[in-house]
């Protein structure tokens, strides 16, 4: 295969998926939001002139990276939304889901953070629309139907937006503080599995009306 | 003043505090974990060599500005836990200040985990051992106080810690969300009035005892 040029012919099947893939696994391991092409490379086993065929440069790989994960979210959220669940069996099950996507990607707030801020005007609307703005309009009925319903204290959906997530998010995008301080090593199924419990019982006591 | 080198009387009174005060507002309000030693130089209205004379270089800099962040967090809760109040009283203050010291400085996090991240072992745990520790010690104290009196519930004081920073940073972390959903400046005084009650009051809510 050619350094310089591929063509589809000469493009593995599932080369796409397994760079991003990769890309991924990269990040999530050395806790950072960047990549050296010649270690996706030499990781995935292909030729590095494929993220210029499928991706164009990094910054587009970082970019299908962003969309993968971030469709998935807004995909989840908008099946839960479409159950027939009350508010609070909802919240309880995104919660939960929250903690689960952060240890497999906690990478991904900065990297959104990181893309939102260095796109340009129209790049960073397309995020924000296709993204962020769909999760915000879920937490909003969410939250509303909850407090209508009288389960939920009165809460600002988009303020409890922050906190929640910064809550769940914490502890995988701050594991330096884990290993540093504790010699603890975050990325576990069995920390990911205590801190969801946490977080399920912290945020669910923190908003559930206490009649 | 020359360009190059700076001795001790030419160095102008309060110098190096401005320094750090103008990195500080740079970073903060370009939502950036990072400075340009031109623009340094252009708002402080101070030659950059006074960089090289007080910090070495950049990421002495940088440093600097950890160690004057964290100092007065750690001094700060220090003076908190010997005072003669209750967890609840203790911790409801300690809720305020903490958003009030995002919305003052809300690159910290993000340059603590950088500079553990990049430092040497020797300094990252110097770091670790200077600020972390200490943090992570008077949770420990509090926590366990209120859940001993039977004020709080029984909650994890190690997960805690994560749960309750990362819900009062997010805010200001993420405030390119504000910015492109909501069309909103986070860094007002009005905001942080209100994300400081939601705060006080979702993390209350999440930790009280409710007998």
């Amino acid at each position: 295969m050619s350094q310089l040029a591929v063509d589809q012919n000469e493009a593995p099947e599932g080369a796409r998926e397994l760079l991003l893939h990769t890309a991924s696994t990269i990040m999530r391991e050395g806790d950072i939001v960047d990549i050296s092409l010649s270690e996706l490379s030499l990781r995935s086993g292909l030729n590095s002139a494929l993220v210029k065929y499928y991706f164009g440069n990094k910054a587009g790989l970082m970019k299908a990276l962003l969309d993968r994960d971030m469709q998935g979210i807004v995909h989840a959220v908008d099946a839960l939304m479409s159950k027939e669940w009350d508010p609070e069996a909802r919240l309880r099950h995104h919660i939960g889901k929250m903690v689960e996507t952060y240890y497999e990607t906690p990478y991904l707030n900065r990297l959104l953070m990181r893309l939102v801020r260095e796109s340009d005007p129209e790049e960073a609307h397309r995020i924000a629309d296709s993204y962020l703005s769909p999760l915000s309009r879920a937490y909003d009925r969410l939250i509303k139907d909850g407090v209508k319903q009288g389960v939920f204290r009165k809460v600002d959906p988009q303020l409890f937006y922050f906190t929640a997530t910064g809550a769940c998010d914490r502890f995988f995008s701050s594991r330096l503080v884990l290993k540093h301080c504790y010699d603890t090593e975050a990325l576990t199924a069995e920390l990911r599995d205590r801190y969801r419990e946490h977080c399920i019982d912290f945020i669910m006591a923190g908003i559930l009306a206490h009649n």
